[in-house]
């Protein structure tokens, strides 16, 4: 990947909050690294970048972004090799998957030199907080709102794209228990459920609340029309092992294309695991559970990398998966991660070295 | 309604923006009053309702609403009479309805007296906003947004209650004509969509925006599942006439429970207009509208009360609607606002007086 040259604006930060952070003991997100990245749309243009000192911003109380949600996100990783080198994971598809969610919020498109050159001199300018050992890495969550101020139910004509960072340990959730949907769901044909818009995910959290008071930890979504196809896992695309075949969930305008999901694909072929990538009916996962074939389920996201999934309800009854050791979410997080540290020989080309 | 008493902090504007105004030639929603209402939820609790000055408000870059569309709306409107009095127009159900989109979208619910007395407080402070004459209006967004910083997909733990005022004159759209969707939907079936959630609005417009390349002012969305049965007309709910009866889809988990809807179905009942409220099929109103039969479609909703539509396209044809002088959408159109206005007897208790 070759990326123009651009000029980015740079207000480096006076003081430094890297020795106020217990690195050891990071709750998930919550923290932010020193600077930011900011970029204004405005006049049908992007402006220049600029990264200044991490802080609060100002918008108008009547910004579309508050009232019509025109807003969508990412989810990225840098990690920190045994040589001090800074990698990225496939960034090329965060970019273009920004875009495709931006595409249809009505958001403009983001300039490709601008969200790399951006990127890039941000974790230079932040590197002291990508710190290195496995697991360790830094969350990168660049995301666009609609700033316009104004109340009519229209596009907003300006925009604020912004990166932030939050350095992060492994992700581990302790054990997870799903309940199946049968009444809620996540997404429609012919909306947005494909793309990483913000109002997706809210609109998860109560369905999700109810499921936690039942006693579990995610849902995952079913088709809305019949609630007879599994589709995603919580915030994850999620992944069934029957014997000893993988199955997935075609992407569709109700499913995120995940970037981990197609890392996964991509490592099962190459290791002769075989993916069935086809509508999933509960009916045969139930199956599978009751005469023992169904040997895992877990879920596929940038934060966790892979979220092993140990038991899920469905219509009152639960199902408990056994426990196993040579378990495909273990391979496949190994060999990811592996690739991610600059472990591992990356035959695909995922990395991305962040250089000097 | 009886609201009991509460302690509102006021700042009042040391200036006044209302002399820089052209309420002749008002943008929609566009120009705000000089002041607001702010109210914050931290610590399991509603805090003290602010009302202060206008103008920009300040939010970590990860607050929640930014990331994950955890924020709700309703829209409401304020009149002037001859006599100077102020009234709002059912007040009671947009209250009842934004503390049902928050449930929905896991956001606390708001106390009744904060949001009476908040909003009533707020009127008499800007009430010179407020102008006389038909069509005249204060249009209300009272909205709540998740302010908690950090990027963990899960409901915040604190929020922000607000309201600002928008001055508007009739709303008129001139002609329009809708485009039905074949494709895109707005609503899942166990989703959002009852909800005044933002992302169902953010989630319409680049749809809408091609149906304008194609023509069309607006989009009626159909259900997601089959894309035969009619629902709701850009952001308001849809009304068709055929012969001398309207008709109307029943609100579902995917269709908002309108206010202005529901008004012109008592009103149609107490007008001895037969009306159905049932599942409208494509079909039946491609074939009334060939025979003859279709009168008139038209949207309701707060900003427009009615939105006559003149033409509708489906499949790459196009049908125009017949030009009637005793049509149902001007019917009610005046008796809603002769209603909001005081111009006429409220049968129902509909008004409700912003007293001194």
């Amino acid at each position: 990947m070759k990326h123009a040259s651009t000029d980015i604006d740079i207000v480096k930060s006076t003081t430094s909050k890297l020795d106020s952070v217990d690195f050891e003991n990071l709750k998930f997100g919550h923290v932010f690294t020193d600077h930011m990245m900011e970029c204004d749309y405005e006049d049908g243009a992007w402006k220049t970048p600029v990264i200044k000192p991490y802080g609060k911003i100002e918008l108008e109380p009547s910004a579309k972004v508050f009232h019509y949600g025109q807003a969508v996100f990412e989810g990225m990783k840098a990690f920190r090799d045994d040589n001090d080198k800074i990698w990225l994971f496939r960034p090329d598809e965060n970019f273009k998957r920004i875009n495709l969610s931006s595409k249809r919020l009505a958001i403009p498109e983001f300039p490709e030199e601008y969200f790399f050159q951006g990127l890039e001199e941000l974790l230079k300018i932040d590197k002291e907080w990508i710190k290195k050992g496995f697991g360790n890495s830094l969350y990168i969550r660049p995301f666009v709102i609609a700033t316009e101020p104004g109340v009519l139910a229209s596009p907003g004509a300006s925009y604020k794209f912004m990166i932030i960072c939050s350095p992060a340990k492994s992700y581990y959730t302790g054990e997870v228990r799903v309940q199946i949907s049968e009444k809620y769901s996540r997404a429609a044909d012919g909306g947005v459920g494909a793309a990483k818009a913000a109002g997706n995910y809210g609109a998860q959290f109560y369905p999700t609340n109810l499921a936690k008071e039942a006693g579990f930890q995610q849902i995952i979504w079913t088709d809305a029309n019949s609630h007879e196809f599994l589709e995603e896992a919580g915030t994850m695309n999620v992944f069934f092992r029957v014997n000893d075949t993988l199955l997935t969930a075609p992407v569709n305008d109700r499913i995120l294309d995940g970037v981990t999901r197609k890392s996964i694909l991509s490592l099962a072929e190459a290791n002769s695991i075989k993916a069935e990538v086809r509508r999933v009916s509960v009916k045969e996962i139930i199956e599978a559970a009751k005469n023992g074939s169904l040997k895992e389920i877990f879920g596929a996201g940038t934060a966790a990398v892979i979220n092993p999934i140990q038991g899920f309800g469905y219509k009152g009854e639960r199902y408990e998966l056994p426990k196993i050791t040579d378990s495909y979410a273990s391979f496949f997080k190994d060999k990811l991660m592996k690739i991610q540290y600059n472990l591992a020989e990356d035959e695909f080309g995922w990395r991305y070295e962040v250089k000097e």
